[in-house]
């Protein structure tokens, strides 16, 4: 079996050698920029590794795996459009570095683009794939709304929220891994337990996410810390803060959160983070991120493989419990 | 076989019973509005046509047609947010009823729905409908893009403008028409002239529309009279107007194509429809809907079943060649 670094080389190969038209090029251009901006390359290393648990090490599965990266690429795309993002991994979005007209066609385009790369298996396996795919695809599309609606909604609980993120990023690591296993001749029961895993961990490395976005180091995440708390973003961390909360902190988190919009953003991050810091949701955070990683390494303990091969997805699920970026 | 209007309400009647989950409700609202403006329902029952002329009178192919209005559906639906059009069908479109980030994500939702739709197919048909369909769908994004370079670009040829029209508009009639011969396990050959078929009537189909936004009766058409005239689009008749103008027509039409935005609409409209008329630009665009329709008939004249079954494409094209509305 291929380590997830061998596999990330060759995502990021395949993304580079797609074959994306030409013409028209104002067409072109924003998808080939966007996908080259980089970043893990997860859901499509998750897929080939699934593969290869159950079958021979080849390239069968890199073509799906590239749909499923195509697929997620075009999910940012119009995720930044419609939260009027101004950057994606450091670099302007496509909205902003052409227009939204331009970045509303290019993902379409992206869609079709990443149907036409995950049909990319047998004929045996096609209907089963477009199934999960299909059925995951309107189940991101779900988390985005309710991601939307949580914005102006005052009554959003942990429920909720664990539902939502569950829509909009875990699911797809589950269809990940599962489109991997029925390329491979996984049996049912394995492909679903995969499908379980994945959707765990996904849950889990959401919640890292939230941790990240207030208490990790800007440099290596690759973002401005607090953004989440700026923007009022009910995160985990928020909701966990108010839930538990005396009146007095309380009292703080309302005056801030939303909070007038004169006040001065370095001291909302502070003044909150603070809060978080006496409450200690962090801790209970991270709490969630490991019972979800437990139930996680329950899934895949029930894949009926020999030990071994489950060696790179337990190396990814600590990873990802101690992941800094 | 069953006639053109037997299958309208056929159609109408299965995307009125589609099963669009009920939550997110902010997602799925949209849709079930868009979806009940209704419309001619053309390209699926054209696949239903298509799919008659070969198979035994049966709805096996209803799903697909329903997935191939859907997508059409949620091509308008994300083309009127990248227009700004405040109305679709006489009625506020969902990015105007509600807001640009529902409109694009309820398109998006729109699309996975149709792939599913059109997947329900019988498996030894699958791997052919998806390779027509993703091909198609791409095309029609490069058509859209091309219309929107085509706002901004000076040198636009009548052989650019048939490109960009061929793209958006007609392949889609050419790739329900395949579809329907597909499920109906019709030879390669027949599925191709009448994606042919498709495709050139498509052609024509759109000259028409030019021909109508102009020269209607706009109770009967539902658009404005004009509204192509006012946006300074460049239509077949614009196109033409252009090549054939002498110099004192040449004159006029710079003055008001783009024009002072300044200029009363009535007057615009008018006089450029005055130098329509002077130039004869109605018929030489009636002249190229016939050329296209006759290309139409040749490719409907090769297909290999008894003339009968031909007769309700054969109205159809009669249909779309006096059509005002």
């Amino acid at each position: 079996m291929r380590t997830i670094p061998e596999l990330q080389q060759i995502v990021e190969k395949g993304i580079q050698e797609l074959d994306l038209k030409l013409e028209p090029k104002e067409l072109y251009e924003p998808i080939v920029y966007f996908l080259g901006l980089g970043g893990k390359r997860l859901r499509p290393v998750l897929l080939m590794v699934a593969n290869e648990m159950f079958a021979h090490h080849s390239d069968d599965s890199l073509k799906a795996a590239l749909g499923i990266e195509v697929f997620h690429n075009f999910t940012l795309l119009h995720d930044d459009i419609m939260d009027k993002a101004p950057l994606r991994r450091n670099n302007p979005t496509v909205h902003k570095k052409w227009n939204e007209s331009i970045g509303i066609l290019a993902g379409d385009a992206m869609f079709v683009k990443s149907v036409e790369l995950i049909s990319c298996v047998p004929d045996n396996k096609l209907r089963a794939v477009l199934t999960v795919f299909s059925q995951t695809a309107l189940e991101v599309c779900e988390g985005q709304q309710l991601d939307m609606n949580f914005e102006s909604r005052e009554n959003v609980s942990i429920e909720d929220y664990i539902h939502m993120i569950t829509n909009k990023t875990a699911v797809l690591l589950g269809c990940s891994l599962k489109i991997g296993a029925i390329i491979g001749n996984a049996k049912d029961e394995d492909a679903i337990a995969l499908y379980n895993f994945g959707k765990h961990i996904g849950i889990a490395f959401q919640l890292m996410d939230d941790i990240l976005d207030v208490f990790g180091d800007p440099e290596k995440f690759g973002k401005q810390a607090g953004g989440d708390i700026l923007s009022n973003k009910k995160t985990f961390l928020l909701l966990k803060a108010f839930e538990n909360a005396d009146t007095q902190e309380l009292q703080i988190l309302r005056t801030y959160i939303p909070g007038d919009p004169s006040i001065d953003p370095q001291q909302k991050i502070k003044i909150v983070t603070e809060v978080f810091e006496r409450i200690g949701v962090k801790q209970l955070a991270l709490n969630a991120v490991n019972e979800h990683a437990a139930i996680a390494y329950e899934w895949l303990e029930k894949v009926n493989v020999e030990q071994g091969k489950k060696q790179e997805l337990f190396h990814f699920a600590e990873m990802l419990k101690t992941r800094n970026a």
